[in-house]
Parts: C-alpha cells; sequence; structure tokens
C-alpha cells in the first residue's frame, strides 16, 4: 500500500501513537498542543503529521482520543495481520523472537531461518526455525512479506538477495553494513553501535 | 562536547564511515558523487555533511579517502573510549553485551546492571553483571556516561531516573516508551516493533 507521506513523519506516528496509549482512559479529548507539549515537539508539526491520517481535530476540542487512535492504528496498519520472518537466530535473533511488542502492530513473527544445522528444526518462544535454504518455500506458505535481519555483516548481502528473491518486501537490516535492494523493497537500518556513537558524540 | 550540527546529519555520518571502510584499501581518493551515487542519496547533501566534519575535499579529485575517514572518526569520537553500560540483561540486553561493534566508535561495554539477583555476580560474554543498587559507585568508578536501557517498558522511566541520578549523560532506549529527561541528558529511542511497523506501511 502507498502512502503519500514523507518517511520522516511516518517515523513519528508509532511515538504518537504509543504516547496517546498511555493516556488515562478518560481522557475524551487530546489536543495537537497537549501532544507536542508532552512530546517536546513542535505543535504546528504534530498537526501536519496527524493530517496524513484520517483523524479530525476540532478547533479549541482537539481530537477525539479514542479516534486518534484507530487513525493512527488504521494508518499503521495495525489491525491487518502482516507475518514476518527473522533470518539468523543469535542472541539478537533469539532477543527479537522472544519480544511481544509487534502484536500491537499487526505484525506476527511467524518463523525464523538460520544455516546452523545445530539451529534449525527448534522452536525458539514457539516459532519454529527452518534452514534458510527452504526460505522460498516457508515464505510464500506464510505469506509473509517483511524480514528482520539478524546476521553477521558479511553475510547480510547475500541473505537479503535471497529473502527479496523469495518475495520479501521489507527488511529491517540490523547487520553495521548497508544493503542494497530494488526499488521495489524497502529496507530499515538499525545499527546499534552507531545509534551510541551518535548519542556519545551528542554529549 | 557540544557539537553545531543537526541531528538528521550526525546520523548520517556513521553510515558514510561505514561505506569508506568498506572500500578497497586502495582506493585513494572519494568523491562525494561517488558516494551519494553509492548510498543512494544526494551529492549535495552528501557533501553538506561532510563539510561539518575537518576533511576538505578538493575540486574534481575529492577527499583522500583516509583522511575523510579518519575526519568522521574524530568526528564521532571513534578514538576517545567511552564508557557505556546496560541495564536489564534479559535477551535484549544479553545479544547487546555480546555484540562487538561497539569498539569501532571507541566505545567499550563496561559491565550490565539487572534488578534480578539470580543474575547479578555472574559475568556475561566477559561483563559484569552488578546490582542496580550499586548503580551510583559503579557507573562513577565506570566513568560511564552512556547507558543502553534494555529494560522492559514499565521500568524504563524509573530506571532512566535512576542513571540520570548516577551522572549518565546519554541513554538509548530500547524499551517501547518515552523517556523524559533533563536537558543536559540526551535520549535516542530504538523501538524495533514500531520501525517494523514503519515498514510494513511503507509496502
Amino acid at each position: 500500500m502507498f502512502k503519500d507521506i514523507p518517511v520522516i513523519s511516518l517515523q513519528r506516528l508509532p511515538i504518537y501513537l504509543n504516547y496517546l496509549k498511555s493516556l488515562p482512559a478518560d481522557r475524551k479529548y487530546v489536543s495537537s498542543g497537549l501532544i507536542a507539549e508532552a512530546l517536546g515537539m513542535g505543535e504546528v508539526l504534530v498537526r501536519k503529521d496527524l493530517a496524513f491520517t484520517s483523524a479530525v481535530g476540532r478547533p479549541r476540542i482537539g481530537y477525539v482520543t479514542v479516534e486518534l487512535i484507530a487513525a493512527l492504528e488504521d494508518f499503521l496498519c495495525c489491525n491487518t495481520r502482516s507475518s514476518a520472518v527473522i533470518v539468523g537466530v543469535g542472541a539478537l535473533g533469539r532477543a527479537i523472537l522472544g519480544y511481544g511488542g509487534f502484536s500491537n502492530y499487526g505484525i506476527e513473527i511467524d518463523a525464523a531461518f538460520d544455516n546452523d544445522s545445530s539451529k534449525v528444526g527448534v522452536e525458539i518462544f514457539g516459532k519454529p526455525v527452518y534452514d534458510i535454504k527452504d526460505a522460498k518455500s516457508k515464505v510464500a506458505d506464510l505469506g509473509a512479506e517483511l524480514a528482520v535481519l539478524c546476521v553477521p555483516a558479511q553475510f547480510a548481502q547475500e541473505v537479503a538477495d535471497i529473502l527479496i528473491g523469495c518475495g520479501i518486501k521489507a527488511i529491517l537490516n540490523f547487520a553495521p553494513v548497508l544493503i542494497k535492494a530494488p526499488e521495489n523493497v524497502v529496507v530499515r537500518h538499525i545499527d546499534v553501535a552507531a545509534n551510541l556513537a551518535i548519542l556519545s558524540s551528542m554529549i
């Protein structure tokens, strides 16, 4: 589904959603000013971001909280089940397999892949670990379009190419290396060490 | 150290650095155009970002590769040793303890903290796990200013407050909740599930 929203705005939508969900249940209305203040952002920016969703704010009242939550969830496809797979069940892959927060966004980690035969065939946190050689049929069976890449840097591109060949449309890459992908495949890169280095530079 | 660079530019510097390090050793010069093309970015943007460092490009030649790498490493404090601690040694905390990539940026994960007595007192990947109650003295002993927060969402703010009280100046937060911190403390948030949801929305 193509949405005409800048990535920089899209990135903030889960932050708004998390904040709104943290509000007391009896808060019927919420204004862009309140959201902006709570999150340390500009009010105009908040209003512009939220305008990409179907939510409609009313002057001097703001948004109906449950409506705004629903609009954000709708925009982020939280109510549509998406199947994801993890590739590489080292320490990080295992940690992500055990992380329960994906279901809030309608995402289910359905399986993992590895090339280490000692890891293949077991279940981790109830999720099966398959041989990467069987990726094509398993990804097709699951209808998975999302993959989380937790393999060492030197294998990342090769594994990404395999996944793309299997029909994966989006890759979240934890390997500290840039992945090349065709235009119809989206890639996001989370480099934990680089993030810490950025913080260190900001002190 | 305060640097007059927008965070959005700062975030890209590790990407340039990783790319430059991936080049063959005999590539003596590298142009902003080449970097831009390899990373799928605009050339003007690349040149502007690199202008924040001490590197000087020459017309029609570009940058001396080793000089540009050195300038980026210098800017990102890769040659200054920074001590970091991890709080919460569940699956994710353990994975990060075992991740070797921090040393490229001059960062050493020196210790971990937890409040679970069964985890305290052991070593994980050679790093000691201390009781969070002892954080103040241990953080001071280590001279740590960086912390990676791997605790469940409901404890994240409480633990962040403890860390800030211990003199931590920068927090990398993996808990899916926003952390409030005073102005002199920088916080970056990595929400793995939200990142996957953003990808899912982009398909």
